[in-house]
């Protein structure tokens, strides 16, 4: 039976990923890293969606904020806010957090390879914010490098693959292939703040904007917040 | 000025290599994991070894025991125990903790691209216990190459390196080097039980004795516990 770990931050892409996984694994386990970040709303609410979905959930810990350098996992570091996204000049790099995706795909290359599982999904893309260099392609293909020679499992051939499918699409098409698989994305969070209602200004928040806009679809988070009357 | 941060666990090899780097960069930090290992003891002479010689040390924390799958990480897998080293057979595997270098070095990535430090030192070697697939030669240039391609240091050019000067040296020469450079080997702790007196019996410690041995010196380890009237 194929078998897969999504790295699932309960965000748009990764409840994309899972749903994507779904349909293409008979056996699937979420995995969701609480790293000290800022938004840790999003391992509660990851945790939430999965057992909703009936799945296998699991938190990993690991000290990012001890590394820090980040306004995602260093509290004196604002987390920038824009009143629109820059065009073509690049994201503010504040919110960029060193190496997170090779340490989290070491740790799910760790976590696939002691369980017998052999993919990692991710729902890693780079269209809308290029400038974010472990989202990329080349960055994917070097890792699992690295897993295949770096892991006894390479050695006999069966090392963990990685899948990021949406690696070539926009986040508006991310977004219409999940509704069209169903999606639930009145849970997932984005905001860089955490707070339960996203503060619309930090880069997250309007990356995420903009997606729903060119999808043409309303965003479900904020349609389940007016109805609950937060917004 | 030249610097670097060393994974340092406190055993043989990284006590080594941190004396090696010291003499070799301008500025150096320790960096050891509490990743949840059954030999916590070493995090703790880690950073008495660095206090001791004036470096700067750091803990990290990351969650290798929720992976499991190891002797080192799992108390309900026993530490095999041996009479002697298997000769030309593979050691037991059941301290292989999967991907553990992957997870150390893409901490240490990060660690170093947070902190502006150019290099990332280590003490693997593979002639002593070739079986164990992440401390080979193939696998660190893969991860050095993910590094470069997965951090906004590495697209201006300034990934971080990964040094690992002893990958084709026996852990005899190893030592003989740390003599050498007057590493002190009397607070290094290689047993994989975690006591403070070793077991004699586990891999770590054969592997420690061999070496020892190899090398024409008495563990200075050894020494310091008879002397204390420990054993």
């Amino acid at each position: 039976m194929s078998s897969c770990v999504v790295l699932f931050s309960g965000g748009l892409d990764s409840t994309t990923a899972l749903y994507w996984a779904r349909k293409s694994y008979g056996r699937l386990e979420a995995l969701t890293f609480d790293y000290g970040q800022r938004h840790r709303v999003e391992v509660v609410l990851a945790a939430r969606t999965a057992s909703r979905l009936g799945l296998k959930s699991f938190v990993l810990a690991v000290d990012l904020a001890a590394v820090g350098a980040s306004a995602l996992t260093d509290p004196s570091i604002p987390v920038p806010e824009l009143d629109a996204l820059p065009g073509d000049a690049p994201l503010p790099s504040a919110t960029y957090v060193p190496f997170r995706n090779g340490v989290f795909l070491s740790l799910a290359a760790a976590w696939a390879e002691a369980r017998g599982i052999g993919d990692i999904v991710c729902g890693f893309n780079t269209l809308d914010s290029p400038d974010y260099p472990d989202t990329r392609s080349e960055f994917v293909r070097a890792m699992e490098q690295a897993v295949r020679l770096g892991t006894k499992a390479g050695a006999r051939g069966a090392a963990p693959r990685i899948i990021a499918p949406f690696l070539n699409l926009k986040k508006s098409a991310i977004i219409r292939l999940g509704l069209e698989l169903q999606a639930d994305y009145s849970q997932s969070v984005s905001c860089y703040r955490g707070e339960e209602v996203p503060c619309g200004r930090c880069t997250a928040c309007l990356l995420r904007r903009r997606a729903f806009e060119e999808a043409g679809r309303p965003d479900p988070l904020l349609l389940r917040l007016e109805k609950e009357g937060k917004i």
